[in-house]
């Protein structure tokens, strides 16, 4: 494709390439922004306290007015969560398939925002106009149903952004991805490619979720006898569809545990990507009146989640489920990295409490392996390639990738959250840098903690604080009262008796000497203390607590 | 094996079980109890600032007299590194192989202990006799030279430990595992085995270290133009002996890096473990003598533990070693479960710096895999097994192999810490339990930080800490100052005026409360001001902060 306009189209990703999750992508031409996705990132374990990460769209803030709308990719935390955060801040038109729009009203709806916010349901082939800008959903496979990949017409040029994707030939509900529509979109020419890394490092395809349903089913048949315990991800319809199907054949009734299964799957089955079978689906108060081998149980925390139902039965903390000899549990997920932990544990306790835990051997991700990749590129042959979703080492697995099948080793581009990559056809390069980064959320607080409050949080983990507090009299500076001592996270007071006694006399000497001194600024008597105190615990017993001086005056 | 005597022998394990690491193991027999290992355990990610977890050994030091001595199996930190928080508790004899005793030794000198701390360096096949009980070390493969089996005779029958160990047909330097001497012994009749499990969920053999030798052969040929880092564990010295061999023979001089990398090879180098060929270790310093190809540098944090060397050249602290473009970094081990996040992180850092990062794909384990363990049991036929080493799911699975080659179901037994379990050769149980658990190490702090300031640190960590001071006057209990509001890791102040204006005038509410219900007790009015900020707090904001209020009376 030619093209006779030279101005830029800009790809400015907000997020989600120095962060995992958190995907939302500016791509602005002229006088149109359209932003693709908006999801959050779960908090690293170095962020104690924190429920979630959220993007900084000051950018999108400061070009409000030519913000057209969002265009959702699928219905997963990290490309809808923060929706409901972003959306006071601009509200545009949402755009999205049917189950993925029906996560996004769920989430609306729970921050009071459904009624104030314009959206828009867009089936596979449909196409939005959003000012200067054309988008077109197109279907693709993944874990939850209703994903799509989009491509974005502009005036420079099409960008395709793959979304989070696999070419499943054989999908078990719907349509395999629309490989068809690619192979056209590719001869008319393509300028950029943004693809999904995920998987970039893992040879060959992702299986089939195929695969998985004849798994089921032997696993079915081989644990006739036992009540089944299914642990999956909630937002994985398709896979719940199957456990249902099979519970079904088997003539198993099905309990849903876990908020979040029980959510999506209503809605689900609302919007009829999930058909239950009359009289399979029971509540949990109704299980004493079926026999074990009658039972499945479908539920959260597969990934060892602390809150999540799984992790409440083998905890024993489950009110209305207990773990028993001869329970069968199916984990029908891989743990993802950083989560094998969490998931040993629960195994090893649901195994104490005498169930058999069995892996679902067949690992069948929702992303596109090496060959996948290779294919894409081969039919959407674009100029350019922008690897996404992914830590670095995947975004350049995935960068190389695109260049053994023709992208120009210059042309395949490894950018960071923030740079403003401006492609046209005859040259792609970042002219930029906006603000970008990830905003923490701890409880109803939006930002309120930030770097200095982490630090804090982690020193205070780390080795407990300890105040020392005193009452000056006004204008002389005489000690009236204290010093005393107060400790937590330190070591406890009441059997360290010696050593409380022994930092009070410290504290004491210090504040003397600043007295004899006639130093009077309290910066300094606190600085004294602090110093005194800080040597004395370190020579002592090799710790480093905070502590804090307090005075106060009478 | 017959035997007239009907006491029984007691298999004690004192650590290990309930948590991961932490080997320890009582033998009793009569007045004679030996002990087999004395290792730390490594914090879990629920222990915030706690260095080790080292044995509580009550049970040892109540038995004093009885104790004879410790035998040791190898040199790996979870089998030796609290030996110096033990010995000052019951000083007795150690023994073990050359050198293990190297490293207890480093420990021991360290801690300033050596001189006070009797040892014996036994050779494979040597025979230590020990009140009642005699011990033998027999030769196995290991991830660390010198690891022994032990077979402890006892009037019951003997006690087989494996240690950690697999089955090397072809190790590269020293001898393979004694597997006939396992025969006669077998023969003879062995009353228990306590068994490895760390492999126990894998099928097959773990591959020979000779598989290794050839993979690095070829990643020095193939990288023949690059700056080479190899990075692996320190206690590992085969591998390392490997990797100067390879550089020897690829004309490359060795860096060693990292603390631990240093000292164990100086021992290992010392004991004639390692032999270095002359003109082949250079000291960091004389790199820039040398181009990059005929440099190798060996250095630890393959697990990508945060201080060590390989981390601190990964985010560009290390002073003396910078990753630049074309160096290669071969990652010589499989991350530890628990680990893929940090390696992930680092391989991040190193390959946004350029660096090329491979992973030796061979895995070899130190540990055996089901076919080895059934080896092992087939030669050694015992009556009783006892899964040792490993979490629950995989001392399961060793159980399950030893009943799978003979031994009775009842007779492989799962027990805890601190289960006294009995056998002889008409029965096994278990007849008692002794105080068994883990002590935190923080700093040179022993025990003193319990479960309350661990406690304590968790909610400072999730949520940070409140303090409001007050100053009352004596007899009147008049507020003469404050209340003052400090915080540390919940918000910060300077950005928070509001909040925290907010909440000085909620406790001063709470006080003239207080006041006017002429309320003297001071439990009470902290207690009210704690509660109407908790609850104005969880309201607000939704979050928990530990609220501490603090009166000074004057």
């Amino acid at each position: 494709m030619k093209t006779t306009n030279t101005q830029a189209v800009k790809i400015i990703p907000l997020g989600g390439l120095d962060k995992i999750g958190m995907n939302i992508t500016a791509i602005e031409y002229n006088d149109t922004i359209i932003v693709v996705d908006c999801g959050i990132s779960f908090p690293d374990d170095d962020m104690p306290g924190i429920d979630k990460v959220i993007p900084d769209v000051t950018y999108l803030v400061e070009n409000r007015e030519k913000v057209k709308g969002f265009v959702i990719t699928h219905g997963h935390e990290d490309h809808i969560g923060a929706i409901p955060y972003i959306i006071p801040q601009i509200n545009v038109p949402i755009y999205a398939t049917k189950l993925t729009m029906g996560l996004i009203e769920h989430k609306l709806q729970e921050a009071k925002l459904l009624k104030k916010t314009r959206r828009k349901v867009v089936k596979h082939g449909g196409i939005v106009n959003l000012g200067e800008l054309r988008v077109e959903f197109i279907k693709t496979n993944h874990s939850i149903a209703g994903a799509s990949a989009l491509a974005i017409y502009t005036p420079a040029g099409i960008i395709f952004h793959t979304g989070d994707f696999k070419v499943d030939y054989t999908p078990l509900f719907g349509e395999a991805i629309d490989l068809q529509r690619m192979g056209i979109l590719g001869k008319k020419g393509i300028l950029a490619v943004m693809s999904d890394s995920t998987n970039a490092m893992r040879p060959g395809f992702t299986p089939s979720e195929i695969k998985v349903a004849k798994t089921f089913d032997e696993l079915f048949a081989e644990h006739a006898g036992s009540r089944l315990l299914v642990a999956t991800f909630a937002s994985n319809v398709d896979r719940v569809q199957q456990i249902v199907n099979t519970a079904y054949k088997y003539g198993r009734k099905v309990i849903l545990q876990g908020r979040s299964m029980e959510t999506v799957i209503e809605i689900a089955q609302k919007l009829e990507y999930v058909t239950i079978p009359e009289n399979t689906l029971i509540d949990v108060s109704e299980i004493d009146r079926y026999p074990d081998e009658k039972l499945v149980f479908i539920t959260t925390g597969s990934q060892g989640e602390e809150m999540a139902a799984l992790s409440r039965m083998a905890d024993g903390s489950h009110k209305k489920v207990h773990i028993k000899p001869g329970d069968t549990i199916i984990l029908s997920s891989t743990p993802i990295p950083g989560n094998e932990k969490s998931v040993s544990k629960i195994i090893n306790e649901l195994e104490i409490r005498g169930a058999d835990v069995i892996f679902q051997d067949t690992h069948v991700s929702g992303h596109a392996c090496q060959e996948e990749l290779k294919l894409i590129y081969s039919l959407l042959k674009p100029k350019y390639a922008i690897p996404v979703h992914g830590e670095y080492r995947y975004r350049l697995a995935g960068a190389n990738i695109a260049r053994s099948v023709g992208v120009a080793k210059e042309n395949a581009f490894m950018i960071e959250s923030g740079d403003v990559l401006a492609l046209t056809q005859e040259k792609g390069e970042v002219i930029g840098k906006v603000q970008a980064r990830g905003i923490l959320v701890d409880g109803l607080g939006v930002g309120d903690v930030g770097n200095i409050v982490i630090r804090d949080r982690q020193a205070l983990a780390e080795n407990g604080i300890i105040m020392v507090t005193m009452c000056l009299e006004k204008g002389t500076n005489q000690l009236l009262s204290g010093p005393d001592i107060i400790s937590r996270g330190f070591v406890y007071i009441r059997e360290s008796g010696d050593l409380v006694n022994e930092m009070r006399s410290i504290s004491l000497k210090a504040i003397e000497k600043c007295e004899k001194q006639h130093i009077r600024d309290w910066g300094k008597i606190k600085g004294e203390v602090r110093d005194s105190l800080e040597d004395y615990l370190w020579k002592k017993i090799k710790r480093n607590p905070m502590i804090i001086p307090v005075i106060m005056e009478v």
